[in-house]
């Protein structure tokens, strides 16, 4: 092999053995043995497991900020539930590995994975403000679009310990809570009022922001 | 002074001067300077700035964790409202020193540090079911309620970059996040439907949740 496809082949069974036992608990050895090699030769294409863990998540991070990516066509519900499917897909593909680096990974702190992280944050972010149709976000928008973003990651990490709510919920639940901060938001602010209005506008009746509307005016007394 | 005396003072320097700027850029000279006695001096107490600084987040823990504490009586609604202003005045007073923390400050990764910043999440969380009246809380329930004290984290932190929106807006805000969140859940699950109907037949026409039941309806065409 090349040193490059070395390279990548080390990236993709770290990543995999990162992904399925905590970081921590992941050796050179290991990553030595499953691929194949000798550990000397792992060294000799990564100086240590931090570098290799911070390639494995540079990977990680670009697949998961890829999965928010959604053609802007049809319904916005419809769009979001989709992109919180490919969310929890990800947060299922990676699990132990996921809540590991969010709740404190072996290279949490160090400035490369903070800002993978913030990497992925931004991307989401702005893919959410591309589908909402802007360019230029409000102090009150930002704030709903990367409080959200923020409540989908600490939703996945509590799924993750135990998973005693089935997942398909919590997708269709997380599109519900974004539009029930955009309107909790839209009841303090006039702009964030006719934001709303463009959302939902367009909104079929067999929808997840429909269904929402239809579940909560059930509940009513 | 006493050495507990000389040592509760060196915190109450140093949480200061960690709550006023990033606490990298705190240096042991300026705590000495600070607290009027000799670099050497405060070794004696501290061995490194580390000590000094995970003592006095444990000073600041102990303060974010009681604010949460409101006594049971009057309307949920009001109650939260009460808990939300102080965690603001928390964060206020705290800034530069919670965001540092918050987005992996000097000591993230510490086993110390995370454990006092769950303990404050815990704290929270167990005032939260207590407000509630559960003793035991459904996983649904749990769900609710860490995901909220995860948005009210992540809301202080974005509005401490810049303060673009009123505090004041943000406190009410999140009290209407929680009721949102709540019924979303409740739009998903006969159990939270109960707990919500629980929590919002005893709040008075001019609470938080009526308030925000009205601004929602205003919002309808």
């Amino acid at each position: 092999m090349g040193v490059e496809e070395r390279r990548q082949q080390l990236i993709g069974v770290a990543l995999d053995l990162f992904s399925r036992r905590s970081p921590d608990e992941v050796s050179i050895d290991e990553i030595a043995s499953a691929a194949g090699i000798s550990r000397p030769l792992v060294y000799h294409y990564f100086p240590g497991k931090l570098s290799l863990y911070e390639a494995a998540l540079k990977r990680a991070s670009e697949d998961l900020a890829g999965r928010f990516a959604e053609p802007h066509e049809g319904p916005l519900g419809t769009r979001l539930l989709r992109v919180m499917r490919r969310f929890f897909d990800f947060v299922d593909e990676h699990g132990p590995g996921f809540s590991a680096l969010m709740r404190g990974g072996p290279a949490v702190g160090s400035s490369a994975t903070n800002a993978l992280i913030d990497s992925v944050r931004q991307a989401a972010y702005e893919q959410m403000l591309a589908h909402l149709g802007v360019t230029e976000a409000s102090a009150r928008l930002e704030l709903v679009v990367r409080s959200w973003i923020s409540l989908a990651e600490s939703t996945a990490l509590i799924w993750l310990d135990g998973r005693r709510v089935p997942r398909a919920e919590l997708e269709l639940q997380l599109v519900h809570d974004f539009a029930a901060l955009a309107a909790v938001s839209a009841a303090h602010d006039e702009d964030m009022a006719l934001l709303l209005r463009t959302m939902v506008k367009d909104e079929p009746a067999d929808g997840p922001f429909a269904e929402l509307v239809g579940r909560l005016l059930s509940l009513a007394p």
